[in-house]
């Protein structure tokens, strides 16, 4: 299999699994309606953990610009495939966001809200605050590649530290999630509200575009910070 | 052991945790009563991955005629073993169902709702839509068997790789379960069906024999879908 | 360390961290307060796996004297150890229990209800029916000896099988709990039973002696049975 | 990397992620307001483990004074190092309260009550009565001490053991942390609840300073404690 196909494929499971439980949470008349925080946070460490899992080994699974680029930034990763691995990454996301889109087919006509359905595919602010937000995606997203690139360093049993990778985004989740949704990944974010924007989607609402720039931005810049200040201490 | 007893046996441990855990949540005056879609989820994680440890070395742990049907399509297991590995799984399901029966004896009485007793048992969708539930149950099965498939490929210290199948069940249930209940297996949802028609459970109502083709037909198209996918790019 | 010091002080690490679990879902004004099902299920989960981590290598880490009676049944575990073992786990649990009334010391004044109080330190039927609550003990136990010996027969990563074995407890409680608590093991039920007898608890109401032997009686046939099983089918 | 950066960034890590938890639960308008005492552990568990994976090869991971202090007085630690271990653990701990109050910015003028802001910086009893709390550190400070040393003494894959110290931070939470909220860790509670006295936090009261002594004082009687009876026994 090429990198390629590895982004492409791993992006569109973390994307139909993750946006899959918030699907889940929040749709109306779902088995698991309102199951609350500690469901979404764990769909999303297993939506990482199991492409992690499988792809690892082929691509290095990145399933997230911010961490292809930074990882070039300091010289793990080759530039010149970096935009090869994004365009991977952005189509995964979109097929699996179009998949969450068919696995809950009769619940979005069900579910009257504009925002909660948006709220499916990507993520938004708790308190809009474009700084604020910028600020905590900036932070979460440090926080994600700071904790990756240290697991690396780590002599673990084989598997057991993607494992953990998993355990970081479920850490990131409840710790620092809370404000923006923890985006933390531009293909997370933008993929999906392109496919929002695009899918004959029962009832929906604008795609919000106007915050689309936050969780593109700060999981960049995050991104490099975090990887900088590992190459700076590690 | 054989892999007929190891397969009866092992799905009889499924049936008996996982519907064990929809009783203790959905049924009257239970302890773990209204406990939510965490419980049921992490109850069949737990479900699945105690006995695939168990009795992995011994039949390979399919406990799911679409797992059985979909190796046996890309040469992974003998057809001539299919018919046999079927019937161990749906007398373990039935037996698993009776004894779940059992372990919450008085509760049955204690809980009006037919749907409810039904739903300890099997499967029903959140909302009636034969196509668009057949569809989620082909992804369910899609995304499980790929992914089995994929993780086999991974080199994993020993027993860990059956502990992230249990989080491949968990993730499948909060992220794709919350339309139909998550079958994902025929024998799951038919052996305790066809218990729940059998035994003389209190205050019981119909079986739902109308919606009963779904969870058969999609779990096996989906994991056929899922193997030949795996099998076309890896 | 003896064996006998490390069932005894494994035992009373076990009873401190479950019993502690629900001390805090159940009493009034603590911080865990309310939280439910599944803070009590992993807390027991805890609760085994850590002392069962620590003392495995010394003891086997018992805890329960129906598990050593079931092993030695079956010629794995000497029978003139038996009655050392089971002194060891009593004065473990029962210290185990004194600890969880001085950890929620202020707490006990503040909680009404007797019952809520007792249900600290001992099971007690969701719905009493001491036949229909002796079967979902024994069932209960034998799912919990037949996993740990299964478990046992399977090649793991070091100290994988032990954290299984606390995902086994996980399982039983949020499966098999919901009918009588999951006792599961007489030390766990009677010790705490007898200390809460003993112990100045504030407005303590009986210690419900007419229930007190279906935890001891079913986790002792439960356990016998398990381990027949397993002795018969591997 | 040396020992002092590893034990400063390491503690940042564990109150940005530790504190980032309450903040989310307790805080006004997030979005995990409200998910209780399962993500609350969940997120202190991950909070622990992650930097331990990390730091521990290089520092050893104490990230907590009452834990330098013990290994200290049983010899494994040089008490030369003490003081330089504290300072760095408090100054992390600061950094990390600091970066919590950032990364939920907008959310403390929508948080009413002073006592919620405070709760997210360091740890307050569910009945105020100093004795009782002090007792009730001292009992959690000595399980943690007394798991963590006894866990080393067990061979596991590699990177396990740091896993399971995770599982005991959400055991002891779980378990023993109903009452004063588990500190267990001098730094953990003093660092925050000095950055809680010195940042300009919106509508912040005060630093509730007759408490801090119990945090402390109990935490290091506990792991000393702790530390003892691990020594005698095995």
């Amino acid at each position: 299999m090429s990198t390629f196909l590895a982004e492409l494929v791993g992006t569109m499971c973390l994307i139909l699994l993750g946006d899959g439980v918030v699907a889940n949470v929040i749709l109306k008349k779902t088995k698991g309606g309102n199951s609350g925080w500690i469901v979404i946070t764990w769909g999303w460490a297993c939506a990482v953990l199991i492409p992690a899992m499988i792809f690892g080994g082929i691509s290095g699974a990145h399933f997230n610009p911010a961490l292809t680029i930074a990882l070039a930034a300091i010289g793990n990763f080759p530039w010149a495939d970096v935009p090869m691995y994004i365009i991977a990454q952005m189509i995964g996301a979109m097929i699996g966001a179009a998949l969450v889109w068919i696995q809950y087919l009769p619940h979005w006509a069900e579910t009257e809200d504009q925002g909660t359905k948006l709220g499916v595919f990507c993520t938004g602010p708790a308190i809009r605050s474009y700084g604020a937000n910028l600020i905590s995606e900036i932070i979460g997203t440090f926080a994600l590649v700071f904790f990756i690139l240290g697991l690396g360093t780590v002599d673990m049993a084989p598997g057991l530290g993607t494992y953990i990778v998993g355990l970081v985004i479920l850490s990131i989740g409840v710790s620092l999630g809370g404000t923006t949704g923890y985006a933390i990944n531009p293909a997370r974010d933008l993929g999906p509200r392109i496919a929002h924007a695009i899918l004959p989607i029962a009832g929906k609402g604008d795609s919000d575009w106007s915050y689309a720039w936050v969780p593109v931005v700060g999981p960049i810049i995050g991104a490099l910070l975090g990887a900088f200040f590992f190459a700076a201490i590690f």
